[in-house]
């Protein structure tokens, strides 16, 4: 029986299979795969062994490998008549597909804004009936991977095998920059490369359309330190003609922007292209207002480039955040302290062709430029990737439209997405392939924030979805 | 035997007494007293207890007055014949006189810069054999407010009295505000107020020229906190269309001092005098560069309003700092959030007739205008003092003069210091009495810092010096 004629079955197996797939799910988020702290590093570790052991079970011959940081996870099966051969997409048959996704996630400070803690995972049922899954990892990335393993579950269940030859690569350091998985990619290419990667990392257009993400933001993440007087001084006998690091940092985060939203370090927007014309429209066209988009989290007004839509502002427009700052007396109370040192994190989202490393040294000489000669500034890099724009005549992503529509009723859309999965540019840069980026998160999920949440219908209909984009791939 | 006959023998008292004041002294360093943190509360009671029991062993009728917050601890004395009443200066003779100190400290952080633990004083010879006591609080203001004590154990020792009448008022809540020391000084408005006011928490001009302060700053210090969304947001998916509250506190703070270093604030600069001409030149005289003031803390270029003496920009022009500012993720690694809020401190200085109130109003007006319409910001008012001058023809001012001089061997400048003691305004406006400012810190005391210390000779001609005012006074 092929995957197309097996999938009526698998995708009744699915559907009987749920409560014992929300079991599994529930097993891995109980795990505190902090990826960022180091004292969460044995957990990774139980993370990765678990998600391998699993990946045995469906018959992957599956390995938890040594990184210098966090372990990846690899597993690797053949198709029903072991296709990862000559069979190949290379030859006008079924691709060969890696899939990706991580096992870590977000720190989840702050702790005592969650209402449950955050590794006891709950099915929670809503005004309404909806019911959610809440936990860190709920949706990212732990909920989202598991819509494709128990696809290929059920597939497993209900035909004997998988319906492509599929290699999984489980990372535990997406959180903070998948910065040892792009050496391991380059180190095992000839095992990884494959005709097709596929991500679960996205989310949908909204809770009835289903999306396809064809371009992600890059990324740069740099951290800076200042340093003026060698001591936290006293602003009573100091204070007028010691520098204070806070200002001088606070001048600079503030040039960081011109008036009209857009990113004052030069050269930024070189390399940033505008949309086609008919792409805008189409975007145009999904009524994204600032009101929608902004409503629920408690905004009106965009506080981005002036004249963009919103919709283009979070995917396809470069931005810089500030992510973090500290420096001086934070704690109950006053003190009267000019403090020695003050440090911010800085980030930077980018798109068409910018280039991370050129970002970075745009940022450094920025800063570098306003820091008083008799102060000192150091530089953390913490990560960076390009942008990433998938190719829109590959053939896989016509099939998972296709897929997508039939399980949602509705036509699936191909958006941006404003966040970085950095493994992506590798896969196309390193392993030549193109990446279809699928996923079933919702804008309320609070992904990296207290409360992570994933909808039960998106965890259920994201397997079906996988099972009829798997079958669309092999048929 | 008059005090001014008595002088020889309790200064000799002093220097063969100085190992067992030092030891007095060491003890009331150990204390943890704290103000700022609620959780050293205990440690401020058993502070004020040490206090109490010390002054009566020197024939104070001393207790510990309870308040809202920390106890305030009040010792009287009647004078060699009970001058307390018609012998006052008001007939001409000896001034009954206030001391007034606090025996609180500023809290410890960052603890790892501290090479000894903070509250285990103790002696350090440093290279030439220049001694000091470190530990926090060996300066401000224990150590300094023990070289009046000392003196007036000496005098004791010596005559069997105090050369005066003299009330003591040390309190433990410098360091926070003092905020229940004004209702503390009103209610007991009577039994506080003498005919001058002597405070020992100011510093030397530098380590050979003892200095009287004629003037300090006020203070007005607030808590600024921004909130934005309603939750913390992922930077991919929100970022370019999210408003960042550190973004818009950078924009705040940035604005708060124009290019040429003056502060923005509407109306700040009213009631603020200009030096007169002389006063100017004798300051100019002092030959206080940017080098000398700086270079001891690792800078060079002075940082406050651009064509002022240094002198001027720390002691009698106002200021703004940002005492402390904290947002978003701080911790190790990279997390790509917006915040939903941000947090900072802004202090300032005031001088001459500066409102606080007015300038409190003007910087909450100011952030205000710069907050968008769809985020919040809240105040929290933590202090405030208007700033004080003392009668230049206070008669008592010329008497410690000439003490000063002959302990040191140098004429005593007037000068005006840039730190607050909140009360000590309160003193003219409440208690009508002038204050003499009379204090042995040096510069690199490392006030309010880690390693704070007090020179053991500034200890122990502190001493002296105040064995040489009481005496002058009485005379």
């Amino acid at each position: 029986m092929n995957a197309h004629d097996a999938l009526p079955a698998v995708l009744d197996r699915v559907d009987r299979d749920l409560d014992a797939s929300l079991d599994r799910l529930f097993a891995l988020l109980r795990i505190q795969s902090i990826s960022t702290d180091p004292a969460y590093a044995t957990y990774c570790r139980t993370a990765a062994d678990h998600v391998a052991d699993d990946l045995r079970s469906l018959g992957f011959d599956a390995s938890v490998r040594a990184t210098q940081g966090h372990p990846v996870v690899v597993g690797k099966a053949a198709g029903p008549s072991g296709n990862g051969g000559a069979r190949g997409a290379a030859n006008g048959k079924s691709p060969r597909v890696l899939f990706y996704g991580h096992y870590d996630v977000q720190p989840v400070d702050p702790l005592d804004l969650w209402t449950t803690p955050p590794f006891e995972p709950r099915l929670e049922t809503l005004d309404g009936g909806r019911k959610i899954i809440v936990a860190r990892g709920a949706c990212d990335d732990k909920g989202q991977a598991m819509t494709f393993i128990e696809a290929c579950r059920a597939f497993k269940a209900v035909t004997g095998a998988l319906p492509l030859d599929i290699t999984m690569l489980i990372e535990g350091e997406e959180e903070c920059g998948s910065k040892h998985l792009f050496g391991f990619v380059r180190d095992n290419a000839a095992e990884l490369r494959r005709d097709l990667a596929l991500v679960c990392d996205t989310g949908m257009w909204d809770a009835q359309t289903p999306s396809i993400t064809t371009s992600l933001r890059g990324l740069v993440y740099e951290e800076v330190r200042l340093t003026c007087a060698d001591r936290d001084l006293h602003s009573g006998l100091f204070g007028g003609a010691a520098r204070n690091p806070i200002h001088v940092l606070a001048d600079i985060l503030a040039a960081l922007h011109k008036p009209d939203g857009s990113v004052a370090l030069a050269g930024f927007y070189d390399g940033v292209p505008e949309l086609p014309p008919d792409i805008k429209a189409d975007l145009a066209g999904l009524g994204l207002t600032p009101e929608k988009f902004l409503g629920p989290i408690g905004l009106k007004i965009p506080a981005g480039e002036q004249g963009r839509l919103v919709i283009e502002q979070i995917s396809t427009r470069p931005t810089a955040e500030v992510n973090g700052i500290i420096g001086g007396y934070t704690g109950e109370g006053a003190k009267t302290v000019i403090p020695g040192t003050a440090m911010a994190k800085v980030s930077f989202r980018l798109v068409g062709t910018q280039d991370p490393e050129k970002i970075r040294t745009a940022f450094r000489d920025f800063v570098r430029a306003r820091v008083p000669a008799d102060c000192k500034v150091e530089f953390g890099n913490h990560t960076s990737a390009p942008p990433f724009a998938v190719a829109f005549d590959n053939p896989a992503l016509a099939k998972a439209r296709a897929a997508l529509a039939a399980e949602w009723g509705k036509k699936a859309v191909t958006v941006g997405a404003g966040g970085s999965i950095p493994i992506v540019a590798d896969f196309k840069a390193v392993l030549g392939m193109d990446t279809l980026m699928v996923g079933f998160a919702l804008d309320d999920d609070r992904v990296h924030s207290p409360n992570e949440k994933y909808d039960l219908k998106c965890f259920h209909k994201g397997i079906r979805s996988w099972a009829r984009i798997l079958a669309a791939l092999a048929g």
